[in-house]
This record gives C-alpha cells, sequence and structure tokens, in this order.
C-alpha cells in the first residue's frame, strides 16, 4: 500500500456509508439497474439535466415547476402520475434532447441525497455506459474516492458490486486501497468480466431475476456494456448535468 | 430457485442486520479472526463455557462473579486488567479444561448480542476451525439460515466473507439462496479456497495486515485452517457451551 496515494473506498450498500468520512472525496453513486445507466443515457443524448428525486409526488411537482419530463417506476411499472419508466431506451436524443428529466427511483436516489446530506465533496453518478468517464474523472481529479453502490433496499447486490470492480480494476494503480470491500468487488469483477451478463444470469442475481420477470433483458444487457453514454453526470445544485 | 427449500442469506456486516426477519433462523456468528476461531478452540478443548462480553469492565466483573480466565484484547494487546487474550494457542486442553472462559472482543461479541437482541432463533458461532460441525448442524437443523458476518468495525472483511462461501459451497444445495451477498461470498471463496492464507495475503486484506503487524501469521494461519476444533458452539442463557 501506497501511503503516498489518495484513498479508494467502495461502500457495499448506504447502510454502510456512516462508517466513512466522505468530506473530502468525490462519491460515485453506483445503481447499474437502472438508475445511474438512465441518467447517463440521458445525459449522453442532450437532456439538459436530470433531476433525481425520491418520491413520486414531489417528482409530479418538480415535473410541473420546471415543464420537465416525469419518470419512475414502481415494481416495474410506470408509477402512476408520471408520465416515462426508468428504461434507458425510452430517452434517445430524438426525444430528450434539450429537455429536463425529473426522474424518481429508490435506491439511486436515497443514496445521492445520503451522500449530499454527508458532505461529500464531488458527486457524479456511474454506469457500465459511462465507465470510461468516471475513470477518466476519478484519475484526473487528484481526490479521495468512495464508490458508493446503491444496492437494493440496502442489501448488496451483484450488479453494483461488479461496477465497484470494473471501476478498480481500470484505476487501481493511482490509487492506495486499504479496503476489503473493494478487494472483494474487484475478485468477483475479474470473476465475471468475460460476460457479466452470463455471470448475473449464472448467480441468478436477484436483480437479473427481478427485471428479467419483466421481459426486460435488454435493458440488463445494455446496463451491463461499456461506454454507449460516455458521459460525465455531474451533480451540483440538486441536478445532474452533462460535463 | 426452489421455493420448497428453506432460505440462506449471508450479512456482510452488522450494520445490514436489521435488513432481515431472523426470528425464525439459526444465526452463525462469524468473526474469523479470532474471536469465533478461539472460541471453538476453547470449547473443543473442554472449556466448561465461553462467555462472550462487550466491554473490559464486565469481563473483568464476570470473571470475577463466576472464577473464570478473563481474556480480551484491544490493538493487539491483553487489555489491562484482563489475564489472556484472543490467541486460540492460548487456550490448550491442559490449560483450559473445565474452565469458565470469559471472552470480550469488538465485532463478534456486538453482533453476538445484536442477534440476540432481534430475536434469532439459535446462534452458533462459526470458524473454519469447526467448519464441519457447523454445516453438519445446518443441514440437519431443517431451518433458516443466516450466515452473519461481524466484519471490522461494521466494515465488510474478506475472511468472514470467505468463511460465509465456504459455508455456501458445502450446503447450498440443501437451502433456497435468493440473495447476491451469499453469490458474492462464495465466488469469493472460490477463487481463494486453493489457498487461504496466500489470498489473505495477496489481497493485503486489512485484517491479515494488522495482524500479521502484531506477528500473528500463524494465528492467522490456524484460524483459516478447517476442523482443527470441530465442535459445535451453541449460545444458551447467554453463553456458549459445545454441543
Amino acid at each position: 500500500m501506497d501511503q503516498t496515494k489518495l484513498s479508494l473506498y467502495t461502500c457495499l450498500s448506504p447502510s454502510l456509508l456512516h462508517l466513512y468520512d466522505i468530506s473530502d472525496s468525490i462519491v460515485v453513486i453506483i445503481d447499474v439497474l437502472r438508475a445511474t445507466s438512465t441518467i447517463a443515457t440521458a445525459l449522453h443524448n442532450g437532456a439538459k439535466e436530470v433531476i433525481p428525486v425520491s418520491a413520486v409526488p414531489e417528482c409530479i411537482r418538480i415535473g410541473k415547476e420546471m415543464c420537465g419530463i416525469t419518470a419512475g417506476e414502481r415494481d416495474g411499472k410506470i408509477a402512476d402520475g408520471l408520465e416515462y419508466g426508468n428504461s434507458p431506451f425510452e430517452y434517445p436524443a430524438s426525444f430528450i434532447a434539450g429537455k429536463t428529466l425529473v426522474l424518481t427511483t429508490t435506491n439511486g436516489t436515497k443514496l445521492l441525497h445520503m451522500a449530499a446530506d454527508n458532505g461529500a465533496k464531488q458527486i457524479i453518478t456511474g454506469s457500465f455506459p459511462n465507465i470510461s468517464a468516471v475513470c477518466d474523472f476519478l484519475i484526473s481529479a487528484n481526490q479521495p474516492v468512495m464508490l458508493a453502490c446503491a444496492a437494493w433496499k440496502d442489501r448488496v447486490n451483484i450488479e453494483d458490486t461488479l461496477f465497484a470492480g470494473a471501476v478498480i480494476s481500470r484505476i487501481k494503480t493511482h490509487f492506495s486501497i486499504n479496503c476489503d470491500a473493494s478487494n472483494l468487488a474487484e475478485t468477483m469483477y475479474n470473476d465475471a468480466k468475460d460476460n457479466l451478463y452470463e455471470f448475473m444470469k449464472s448467480k441468478n442475481a436477484s436483480h437479473y431475476h427481478r427485471l428479467s420477470n419483466y421481459g426486460l433483458e435488454e435493458d440488463i444487457r445494455y446496463c451491463l456494456t461499456n461506454d454507449n453514454a460516455n458521459v460525465l453526470c455531474f451533480y451540483q445544485d440538486n441536478k445532474l448535468v452533462a460535463k
């Protein structure tokens, strides 16, 4: 371990975030299926901004105020009162360019607000569709890093852990990593990297199970593919914007 | 997933235990380095009972009341006011047989009391030195299982996760496992199983790092070896006893 390098930690669940001091860190919010993948896609396709909100009524209210598109699902269906869902395929440039997307998700939004409340120095969102932008930024930023997995109702999940592992495998030589969760994530990623989709399927990952029951295999494949929406998603003034 | 089988879950940190209903479950407390390894060793070597306590003053008080041996470390040294440490090698049969050991540890004891407070149906402790006894019991008991890792100050650690994975690899056909943390643990164990010690070392596992700095490599090797103290450690009436 090189003490002269900046630290990198992985937090596998929002319920563990309080264990870490993130006041000097860039926090990467990871909600692979599908919040942060959809955020990257919308911003890459020219959305003006994405406003992440926790609850459906708030989504409706802010959607009206901002003349934005309201989106969000509950139990695999568009939530009552909202217009669109959580799939990245709903946000092509022809639809979303120049618009404000007000998106309500459960796990990812909760964690993002938690990181903001805990005083994170900077917050970005990470997903396979924008993994290179995330890694390039983390290498260049010269700040400690917290890879924060949104998990599923606070239970550790495979896909967010895999993304943390993928980032670590790319950038680890730039950081000092004294964090077993990071080792664990990278070990699993190395096992899975030849075919992330088949790995998820073979492990019967709980979220794979849920989404494939909704017929969303193509969403899963997209959300496990690198760099199809390679933009940095930066959180400032309660909004995510492309940088 | 076979819905007719009983469930098995893995909880990677005490901070996640509240996410699970353990009222019908056998909870396996896992604190590989070194609490649960030392507990198995003392009971295997004939200790009458092991009383796990959280704090040093309580350890001293109960030690006096029970005419027991007081043991516990803080920062790698025997805690002030106690007689012995946390190493399994301190408890050969010639010393511990017939005696009461009052043991204070931080992570493992905290989790054990948390599981008891949360209404666990049964509590046992698990470690590589007694892995076969644990697995045999879990297979025969016909109850849901929670593999509960003590972690390190609530941060996920490699060695407890490895033990959960080792148990899962042995007993998974008897259970329905819809739990990404269990898949993660088993995946890591499969990577590590040919040489757990070298895996810990190569990953620079944080606890390996701490203990090897105290010159405790032999403790680590023992605590990663199967069945040298193959006894079931059962928690009842605030004590751990051999069954």
